[in-house]
């Protein structure tokens, strides 16, 4: 039997096997080739792309090219309130903030604070607009450029968006989306229009300079749909398509799938206190190691399945040789489970007192980040 | 065979039985009794209710009730812009303009100019903009209070109404529109998305005052079934239902049904000069009259199938009494149908003349018309 997953832009679930989701979604693989192209410009390599967390592209060498001519891009990408934000999000912006750097490049962020509404029942407006705050708040703390950084808040900034949107949407059938997002008669307005919506910053600034500016968008890979249904609109429209590079999704602490908001036991938030963090690690991280000491000794443990040692891999160890010599120790037995907790809960709570920090600051930014009204 | 006739928003076909068009929509007939009630509150009653070109309507007797609780209205009608504006589209609105005299009420006047173009394969939205304005002139023309009108332009003004908009999305299902206005899996998504945002600018004054404000909607009756979608939608998010108040159309001069800006031979613009309205009407007013002049004198001529005269009564012969005379002189054969139609063509030009000069003066008012961006 065949193992099943599913990964659409509003459900992921079983074990995503990225390889056949390259063949299924028609994007290309990132290559070492692709790689050291990119080291050219940036000097060094994100450990996030060296480890293939980020794994997969549309037109990055396209994009290249056009820098390389002196066309430079801007990075779109977004997030749509619905609940607190978790480390699993955090994985894609801390990769944009990473590219903004290096490329000194614009950043359009997007808050489509309307998607959640219309696909979860009792969702209200006043929640997502309350979340699209407190999110802003973890998104500004991980140290985006505000001379380079604007959100974009659908329901505030529409103006700004619509023309666009209705350009987009008018190349779209109903066909079309049902294919795409599996959508039925049953579906609302809402849900119908909002891919249009998701594609709209892609060219954005290009509606706005009245000049073609290539785009670079870094996603969660369940995002892809929405550029898929809309890639061939841009040409349409006389755009360049976007450039995309697509993250593997970070696990949560019971090994069950794509961490979400919403399995708190699952889940580290980014306000979540050191207490919270050691016990929800102690209690419910799953484990690769032995059923005892003595086992885990003589046996080793199992890494690649060990949620901690996932999370140093996609997040929270950037540097290889220790990363290595964790993985070597705690796969000969010479590393136990607890040891390993141990040192992942450092590193979170290490990073996470410094993220709480920058969080509260952000209070005071808002402002300066913001399209003004 | 019954006579087969089709009103929606986007195609009116065949000769329109007003009356089965009440049972089918579900409307009520304006009934002398409520013409007794609105006169008073207004003193008088404006022709075109008297004689019935606004022949239907939704809830009027509910929105009297609440004005004289002393909760005022406000009135909300529009202008989807794809052309130039006809004698036709004036219908609604010279009648919403003494609505608001006689009321003292506000006016929001929505321009979707979004809506033709998603319907219309080959317009853009460079072309609804150019209209929006030139229709906006012809509307500012007819005398509207610039302290109590705005014109809603949907996609400059998007960001007011596209979280209203996203709460009635939620609550319309592709079901919905699919059965109301007949689409199809092969409609796109603007066309589709597009009904919550005419059903939006009815709620929108109870949405930023926190309060809710009845609302009457003067229209033609084929963009009644956008509001039969939001009935229900309107109540479940807590406003009132709008009342609505149709009015039937004005019929081209080939007596082809609904005048349409696209036919001109049929069509007599509001910029058109004196010249070309004597010589449309001479040449393609159809006519009620006899064959020859000896056989009008005998037998007399059919007012009721006579164009000049159907715009005498929808229009431009306000005095009862002088079109009770036209009316009974043209089916006694004493009135020629030259002379029906040098009546009419003087009573066009005396409009016109006026309106083209208060559409000139209004290329300096529009500011005031305007929402701030």
């Amino acid at each position: 039997m065949a193992s099943q997953f599913k990964v659409t832009p509003w459900e992921v679930s079983g074990t995503v096997d990225y390889g056949k989701l390259i063949k299924q979604f028609g994007t290309e693989p990132i290559t070492e080739q692709l790689l050291n192209r990119i080291k050219k410009r940036t000097k060094e390599i994100h450990f996030m792309l060296r480890r293939k967390i980020f794994f997969s592209h549309r037109d990055f060498n396209w994009l290249l090219d056009e820098y390389e001519k002196g066309n430079k891009f801007f990075l779109y990408t977004g997030r749509a309130p619905s609940g607190p934000i978790h480390i699993g999000h955090l994985v894609p912006w801390v990769f944009t903030k990473w590219l903004q750097d290096k490329f000194g490049v614009e950043l359009l962020f997007q808050i489509p604070d309307e998607e959640k509404f219309f696909f979860k029942d009792n969702l209200t407006l006043e929640e997502t607009e309350k979340w699209a705050h407190e999110n802003i708040l973890d998104i500004i703390a991980l140290g985006f450029d505000p001379k380079k950084t604007k959100f974009l808040i659908d329901t505030k900034d529409a103006s700004q968006m619509y023309k666009t949107a209705c350009q987009i949407a008018k190349k779209i059938t109903f066909s079309t989306v049902k294919a795409a997002f599996g959508f039925s008669d049953s579906n609302n307005l809402g849900e119908i229009w909002y891919t249009t919506m998701q594609a709209t910053p892609a060219v954005l600034p290009s509606v706005q300079k009245g000049k073609n500016i290539p785009c670079l968008i870094p996603l969660g890979v369940d995002q892809d749909p929405h550029f898929r249904v809309a890639r061939d609109v841009y040409t349409k429209l006389g755009f360049y398509k976007p450039a995309i590079i697509h993250a593997k999704f970070m696990s949560g602490l019971l090994a069950d799938g794509k961490m979400s908001a919403s399995i708190p036991n699952s889940t580290i938030y980014t306000t979540d206190t050191p207490k919270e963090v050691e016990e929800k690690i102690k209690k419910h991280a799953f484990s690769g190691g032995r059923s005892s000491l003595a086992e885990h000794r003589k046996y080793g443990g199992n890494p690649d399945i060990d949620v901690c040692y996932q999370w140093l891999h996609a997040f929270f160890e950037p540097d290889d040789k220790k990363l290595a010599k964790i993985y070597n120790n705690y796969k000969s037995g010479k590393l136990l489970t607890s040891e390993l907790k141990d040192y992942t809960i450092e590193k979170i709570n290490k990073f996470l007192k410094e993220h709480q920090k920058a969080r509260e600051k952000a209070r005071k930014q808002i402002g300066k980040f913001l399209f003004k009204a």
